[in-house]
């Protein structure tokens, strides 16, 4: 097994035209680096390639700044877009949430134990700290930061200064039930992961289970997605559902759909920080784990 | 194990209040009836109540048409539509298909094989016999009924003829392609299944799997509904998903979602004939085997 | 909607005959009653016949202890077993657990939200409390009782104490990760829950995911069983899978397992606790919700 | 979109050392090929490197053979075993089938259409053609080999033959009910896939459905994997299940389970003749699509 702390994950994305893969591996094996995972994708329909790679570093000293460097002539003559880090290299990330807390403590919990390494530099709510006394948050700076109609933009102000103070990476909405303004979206764009309680595009809006209940589907689901001005239009990372039936309330609905969500945002968040996730114009492309 | 012939299928649907259980079970009680599966749902909504009961006669000579006759009684008291049918008598049925035949396939192959007991009393098409060249129909009598936009009242005047001539109870629109007009659809109300392929209320309308793509949702689905004047918003009765990426292009969700499709479509139709859907409102109670 | 104060579950297993649910209804309507939820099942190879009833006082006074001693009779009648009792009622609960928090964690989330009622009367490990130092227990006794080859006569003794004087219903292995003893099981008979990481009857005993991963199964499960004396064998109440591929270690099917665990953990003890499970010789009637 | 005629897909299996990929795929863009998809597996456990390829000559000349000769010299130093072969080029197929013709008429079907792109070069049976009556083998040669266990040798020998002198690539025992004998076994070894109806390893053997509903499982399934001398311990290559319940009789999962096993087996036989399955000692890499 290669030592984890000398792993990286490239990622790219550029104009398809033949050579590319060769390019790529070929440029990894004369810096004496073994290639452990790969995917890739040819968006036939858009004419764009998209590539993960993680590899180890066998030989040599190619140090993370070398590579970057060298590796930008490469990307350069194919117009790509690209990124190298550590794989070990944790993320920063601020929590966001109301009062229903299910999936800010699930993800606190998949962070505790490790399942989903990551640097938790915050946690926001609309609600005070007490809606959460049953939860350790272990030293996470907590930041109540209430909101009314009237004082919106000043609390989202507030979220954006956290954001900025705390260097966070990436936002993630964990059931927080504020509409983001689309000032504040558009500043978070490609940053910012919100959870939806239904099988999106079916229930956009207030109240989902309710919608769910009323039209009569079969199945619920939840939706992970980036954030965009464009409410609930924003590319879709995960999709999950559960089977239903005649017999639930929409109160049944929305206990049956926490497991959903909790797993479908928990996904969508582990893959992001593995870089599994790129974007393709309003979709995605996620090489699952 | 009791003799089939001799079961029967009661359904009932009612404003609740107490006794409804009780009036029924007694009356069946001294009938000389046993019950061999029951199902009820109290919609606490609507007020309504729901149940399917499948009994055999066990002692006397309890006819059909008596236990109905005096069935009524009880039902009257209880303001209850009801209907009390033999489990083994077989619906007949009248299915329409388009150019994509695998759903009209599928159900052939169930009925043959007596998975699906009814009678099949017709098959339309809006294409001619060739176009099923390789499929038995057994004898069952082919309508080729071509439409055009001028000539779709005539077509539909036909259509409504072959279902009144050959008896039929329900029609099954198997991947038929045409939109009813409201008239055709009214006469057919609650007799008449679609299998709508996506999974609804997402994707309404037509090429939904290129919908799909464009959206670039991670999980397809089919929907079986009774047809209604309002387009995909018939009550639903069954769905399903299967798990796709974004290396699918929509010839591949057409193709992954044939399979949905034709599953979905086949539990509808199954459920229904053994009486186990029950309208309600907009919506259906299903009692799923 | 009803006063779920006044809210009651009837569960009833006796030879099946012509009449029950006749000479059941009619009690309820006699004693007043209304029936919100009944699902029964007639096994046919059996001969038996299970029934589950909600039920709420609508007029008159009937007090629980007079309506189960007036239900005695026409039990006898039947030669059933049955249960009458509060639908609020909370059962005493003990949870078992091992170093693996994730159930653990999870129920009492589960727990605190009101998601499943129950009286947790205490948490057994054989890891100290600082195992669990992110946990808020909030109050429910914690009892180290570590274990060896030599003391598990012993410790298991001193289970059973902390069982019986602390009137626990039911106990929860919580990913408790000792094997009980026959004398054990036989003294919990019924009374105790397990949550097994595979797909049973596959990938019975020791570390199952490994059995799985060397296996090469496409798809990972877990099973929540009755525990017995006979391992991996009890009676089984739910279970649950996830898809898998080539590329996942030990490791991956560790960690995409104990999603699978907690979800089919907490269904299982949630259906326990409302009366929806009953015991069918070596496997159950589980009514779902 | 590339000309299909011109595509090719190429897999390779070697130990694993860096320069591979970039070894391959240098060859590839040096012979004026694009990569259009691919996927690879570094199994750190055995220490074997999987890939697959499909990619289309965009310039010059390069034919198959020329292709495969000088992609010899660089497959042989990294000792490894290759396959390049047209994309469009169809496999020889002999389906094997008995009295249930689910999947016989499945796999017809889906070859009929073209989903399931192959040449069927014949059917055996041990039962008669009229078994089929329905089916339009539509000249497919039909063979039908009757089988006692004093004339399992003979029979064996007989489809054998057929499998030869047809130029079969491939046997899929389409439910085919008899147990091939260690001898036929091992010559169709990797070329012969099955499909078994439970989710193996549990409930090996005969009538795996009544065993299901004997343990009181909660899901069933169905397996299709590599036939070896070993019964139904051979390379998995596709599962899937459905959820079943305490009412579900044995005949009830005979019904379900038909619908897994058709999905599951069309999945397996469509992953092979795409090149998307390799063997791995006693398990297999799917690169699924």
């Amino acid at each position: 097994m290669s030592n984890p702390e000398l792993q990286f994950i490239l990622t790219l994305a550029c104009p398809n035209r033949p050579g590319i893969v060769a390019g790529v591996s070929t440029f990894l094996f004369q810096h004496g680096c073994n290639i452990l995972e790969a995917q890739q994708f040819d968006d036939t329909e858009s004419g764009r390639f998209f590539m993960r790679t993680v590899f180890n570093v066998v030989e040599g000293e190619a140090g993370l700044e070398a590579l970057k460097t060298e590796f930008a002539a490469i990307a350069e003559g194919f117009k790509a877009a690209f990124s190298i880090r550590p794989k070990a290299e944790k993320r920063r990330v601020l929590l966001l949430a109301s009062k229903s807390d299910h999936c800010l403590a699930d993800l606190l919990y998949r962070w505790r134990i490790g399942e989903i390494p990551m640097d938790l530099v915050g946690i926001v709510s609309n609600h005070p700290r007490e809606t959460y006394a049953h939860l350790d948050f272990d030293g996470i700076p907590f930041h109540h930061l209430p909101v009314t109609k009237a004082t919106k933009l000043e609390q989202e102000t507030e979220i954006w200064d956290v954001f900025k103070s705390s260097r966070a990476e990436l936002a993630v909405l964990a059931r927080y039930m504020q509409v983001l303004s689309d000032g504040l979206a558009a500043k978070l764009a490609g940053r910012c992961i919100n959870i939806h309680h239904s099988f999106l595009p079916g229930f956009k809006g207030a109240k989902p289970y309710h919608q769910a209940h009323a039209r009569g589907v079969k199945l619920i689901g939840a939706t992970a997605h980036y954030v965009t001005s464009d409410l609930d239009e924003g590319p879709i990372i995960e999709q999950d559902v559960e089977r239903i039936s005649h017999q639930d309330s929409p109160d049944d609905l929305v206990r049956k759909g926490r497991d959903i969500e909790r797993r479908v945002l928990a996904r969508a968040l582990a893959w992001h920080l593995q870089d599994r996730v790129i974007l393709n114009g309003s979709k995605t492309v996620v090489f699952r784990d």
